[in-house]
């Protein structure tokens, strides 16, 4: 593995030092591992300044934007921190022994969520510090006591090994355990951890393609392991007749969310639903918005295609032209690009333009029959991140059917507002039905460390051999489910009374 | 699809009934839904003399134990029903507004667990009542509000009929919505369910052999979909020196775990580690066991050639020799056979010993350092349903380093007593590290609800259009949890606080 050019290091040795750390991580008590991804928090923000500008380097982002992500990142660590001091987490269960047991004599049995293992990270491009070295998915593992590699992104290399030396720094200073978090870079180093038997599952956000391929890698080893994967979403926005009239702004708010990051967002609303003849703000009137640097070399070539694609498509009418404009080391600018199409027009070009285009362009749909979306999101759009739904209060009955359709094919269900600007809290939700999410589950949010826990149920276990959070002096003082003897399901009282 | 001989059934209908199911079945209420349950609980054991017989007849088991395991589903059912009333399992999360969260503005996000859609399951062959048609797996999922497709197993077909007649007789008697249940047969007609597009989970249990090939359908699909199956499982059983010592009946208990069932259970002690020399009781005084049937042809065959393997190998004493006997219809009878090896020749023999032998036959190993178990186990053994220590209360610190190699690699560890006798509650754990399970999931006790599951956050949803779960005035009274405005993560209370 090239670490700098030139350097081979050995994988071998990675997966291993990943491996001896998962029982002395596991054994870490929650208060310590909460002051450690504390102190990890605290130890990136005191190096800001640092890290914003490596990334504006090497990411073209803006600062107030990294600023604002970094900050993000943070507050995510505090907040895992905040999950596992609190141990509900946990979901400590404790069944008492029960001779009288409607189906047999009931042992004591007591039940809790058990770090899964070594977990392999897979940095994305987009949020150089939330879903990339310190981001969600590493806050959530090392939250859960899992040991963590993270695959670096390759888009920005730099930072991924100054965030990656803080991380490590300040996890060794709160006393955790050597080899609970590791950075390697390559796509083949990548592969070859996610292959090896010492690690149990993996995350990843990227692009559809790849996140099948590794899927597909982690489902057919000799002992499958869990791939939370973050995939594609094109995030729809449905606005109702009475919604337009009442929001004169909603076009200029829909090109801020569509051009914020140059759209290099998973949560970028890439299709706005409007009637047909409402009238939106004039695009001639808006302030033309500046021109942004994409990402690296590679993501701006494959927006260059998408745009051409979406442009050349039969009936497709431009809104907001945009531009993109390519620099001597193939770095592409771009500005936004919004085109318009009617329903039919996007069934007709549904190869053209249902795919995700990364970067600044979407397609606002005119549509004729509020009625007809429900069937018509189900077949465009069977899984999202996010949907966003822009009516009135009196529009309510009306959309009813709307709102259980984005909710049966989307991980979030927005009213009103734009879905760009994901907070992160207990109630988030960013994952969705395939190719939302590979498996449902979310990567924002405290829920986001369920990915990397199993239950182990202890059956008569003498107090001495129980885990802490099982034990009956609960010396973690976590919350504890227990199920008395004596109130046993089927004693009866069941029967007939609901 | 053949559901008698000549009678061809499309399978079309069958997913397009299912699919129709999901919006009406979502929308039941708990209470209805849990109502629902309990009639088809009173509507089984309400025919329990009719389907015993029926089981008998069909799989060879014993009177007693088809009683026991009746009585055991449907007291799942009426668990599950609990579980729904109680609403805990929604996992409702509320965040407040906070326009002073520390990264920015705040919007109400409220997140709630809704049904994934329609689930298919396989039903296994060894328990015709508890994982088969209206077992836990179907229990799990209707009472998460999912429909359910059950593949029958074809090794009791006309009891696996019965059940699905009364099953959808008392789902359809307490008002549940058409196409909620649906019974199918044959191998093809289940793989062609598990590549349709309409079902949305799928639960096995069966051999790991089978169950690899259907979660790489289920994940090679356009849209993959979650496979939870419970594969395969050893089950091993440690004993110190001082456990035997103290525990006279050691072998006599370990003989009747595994004969129970004719050894046809999942959690059945393959192997019980004892030290060199510890003297065991005489099986020679033991009472002879009587002979099983074994399920049906094919299990039969299978358990014939394993038990000819292991007594093959080289190195393995017989200490009790068992029998196995054919009669004119090819159902096989057998008696338990035990071998004895030392852990140099289970090492050296490893492809005839370690493979799960699904039948009466175990094997005991003799070994010497009980500080060496921990290695061991974790290499021969790191995939369990369960593992079991027999130790004293002085023997805790020494086997502290097992029990966490158990723990490890198992979903249950049992301190004395033996796996076999899976009790139905709500910190049960029934799954674990692969191949026990594909997922580290559950498929008993009342977690299994959550495979059926996926969060959906609605962010500044008026209330007329939130999930009932999540609305202010809470009409099922479910758990909220509310993560106030002002008590965010992150306002500096928490460095440095832990």
């Amino acid at each position: 593995m090239s670490l700098e050019p030139g350097v081979v290091v050995e994988l071998d040795p990675i997966a291993e030092r990943s491996a001896r750390a998962v029982r002395p991580f596991a054994a870490t008590e929650p208060r310590a591992r909460a002051a450690a991804l504390v102190a990890v928090a605290d130890a990136l923000d005191g190096h800001a300044a640092e890290l914003i500008d490596l990334a504006m380097r090497e990411t073209g982002l803006a600062e107030p934007r990294l600023a604002g992500e970094l900050r993000r990142t943070t507050n995510q660590l505090r907040l895992f921190a905040e999950v596992i001091v609190d141990g509900g987490y946990l979901d400590a269960r404790l069944d008492e022994a029960d001779p009288a047991y409607v189906i047999g004599p009931r042992p004591d049995v007591r039940r809790v969520l058990e770090p899964l293992g070594p977990v392999l990270v897979f940095a994305a491009s987009n949020f150089p510090f939330a879903f990339s070295v310190g981001g969600g998915d590493t806050a959530a593992a090392l939250a859960a006591g899992c040991p963590v590699v993270v695959k670096a992104h390759p888009g920005h290399p730099e930072l991924s090994r100054r965030t990656a030396a803080i991380v490590t720094g300040a996890l060794e200073a709160s006393g955790m355990p050597d080899g609970v978090f590791q950075l390697v870079e390559g796509e083949a180093e990548g592969v070859a951890l996610l292959r090896d038997e010492r690690i149990r599952a993996a995350a990843f956000t990227g692009s559809t393609r790849v996140g099948r391929l590794l899927a597909g890698i982690a489902a057919a080893r000799p002992r499958p392991i869990p791939f939370y994967g973050e995939l594609g979403s094109v995030n729809p926005v449905y606005a109702t007749a009475a919604a337009v009239a009442a929001e004169p702004g909603l076009l200029s708010g829909f090109l801020a969310s569509v051009s914020g990051s140059a759209g290099q967002l998973c949560t970028k609303p890439g299709f706005l639903f409007v009637p047909e003849g409402a009238p939106l703000d004039d695009p001639g009137e808006l302030s033309p918005p500046a021109e942004h640097r994409l990402l690296y070399p590679g993501i701006g070539r494959a927006f260059e295609e998408r745009r051409a694609a979406v442009l050349g498509a039969e009936g497709v009418t431009v809104l907001v032209e945009g531009s993109v404009r390519v620099d001597e080391s193939e770095q592409r600018f771009a500005t936004p690009t919004v085109v318009e199409v009617g329903v039919e027009q996007l069934l007709a070009q549904r190869d053209a333009l249902l795919e995700e285009s990364f970067g600044p362009l979407s397609v606002i749909v005119r549509y004729r029959e509020l009625g007809r979306l429900p069937e018509l999101h189900r077949e465009l759009f069977p899984g999202n991140l996010t949907s966003t739904l822009h009516a009135t209060e009196a529009d309510a009955p009306a959309v009813a059917p709307l709102v259980e359709a984005l909710a049966e094919t989307s991980g979030r269900v927005l009213f009103g507002g734009w879905p760009t600007g994901v907070s992160v809290t207990n109630a988030m939700q960013h994952g969705g039905p395939f190719p939302a999410t590979t498996t449902d589950s979310t990567s924002v949010g405290t829920a986001a460390i369920t990915r990397f826990l199993r239950g182990v149920a202890y059956q008569d276990a003498p107090q001495a051999l129980l885990p802490a959070a099982l034990r009956d002096d609960n010396p973690w003082g976590v919350p504890q489910r227990r199920s008395a003897a004596g109130r046993s399901a089927g004693w009866g009282t069941l029967t007939g009374e609901y």
